[in-house]
């Protein structure tokens, strides 16, 4: 199921520190455009306002150490990244859901050069069972655990409106779903084993609106 | 700017409790629906899996206290958290970088259910400036500074390839943007009166494919 690549990093890597990787990866990126061919942690932490010592320890994580002087290899070290991160090798996913949100992550989200491809979707809308939506089949939820045996999925991507989150999500799970991308601002339950990666868009203006007028009325 | 409702919370809350208070939101939005009037905290406890004396405490925030024996009412509860977490005011917003995800935050994803509305967006693609999108219009990103002037706006979404995200994010300070929305994975660098809401749904992918090797291997 995984490229011997993802097998070689042992243990848990801390929440925090995978927030920061995609951080040094942005930035390395633009130092390769710009033709630089090293880095100091030093330089990393001006262009991203991280603690040198910070870096240092995150990036030890991904077994790469830096050269006293030179630092690290820029080409390197985005080339371990990608791989670590999981961006290099595609994950197929299913998505539940064909309304306003899953609608526009089944068009062009740019989420296949990071390694999410969607591969089919599952609604119950009479209208739009049976038909594609940029290529992407959409089938009817009843059809789930078929399809589950035709394509080699292990990612379900939640899009439904909350009044059937958990029932979908309890689905996803029988039929053998491992990691659930939730979208929807309802807190799903699932077995210990099974992942859930949640990202409420509703959550997140939330906590803008509050901090904006916090901010206002200081 | 801002309606009295939302003058009369005062003080920071913490950011753990902001992150829950849309889940109880849709928890209370379900029991409503299923004709429930009343909800104590043991129940909204089980129903979310979050232990019953740190909902009393997160509510207590907005100022709701529960009644001896009945509980907290439904309908006022679900009131009092559209308004507290800004989801019944529309807040105005431009939108920089109409890429794929700029594109599909553009078309309907629902957001102006939850207060957000994105009058006008800016690009510099001679294809795209001049044009509409689902009725928004499209300016050239120099039209900026004028667009402030014309449209009451203080948030923006950030949605450009991360070689220009910090000089767009700059061009915006400078124009009179109070809250940045950043869709990209780059950290941008503000001043600390600022607003920085970070929804990189790369870094959320990371996290959701390093958790799912994690598990495959153990």
């Amino acid at each position: 199921m995984n490229s011997n690549n993802e097998h070689k990093f042992f243990g848990k890597v801390p929440e925090p520190t995978l927030r920061r990787l995609p951080w040094y990866l942005s930035n390395l990126k633009l130092l390769r455009k710009k033709g630089e061919q090293y880095v100091s942690s030093t330089q990393l932490s001006k262009e991203t306002n991280i603690d040198a010592s910070q870096i240092a320890k995150d990036l030890s994580f991904v077994r790469v150490t830096g050269r006293t002087r030179v630092g690290y290899e820029v080409d390197t070290l985005i080339t371990v990244l990608e791989d670590f991160l999981g961006f290099t090798r595609i994950h197929k996913a299913f998505l539940f859901g064909v309304g306003s949100l899953g609608g526009a992550l089944l068009r062009d989200m740019g989420l296949e050069h990071f390694g999410l491809q969607i591969v089919a979707a599952f609604d119950v809308n009479p209208c739009l069972v049976g038909t594609t939506l940029c290529g992407i089949p959409i089938y009817h939820t009843d059809e789930f655990e078929q399809k589950m045996r035709e394509y080699d999925v292990n990612i379900g991507v939640l899009t439904v409106p909350i009044e059937i989150a958990q029932a979908v999500t309890d689905k996803m799970v029988a039929g053998g779903i491992k990691a659930v991308w939730n979208f929807t601002p309802f807190r799903i339950r699932v077995p210990e084993s099974i992942v859930v990666q949640n990202t409420s868009l509703y959550a997140h203006l939330a906590l803008m609106f509050n901090r904006l007028n916090f901010n206002d009325i200081k």
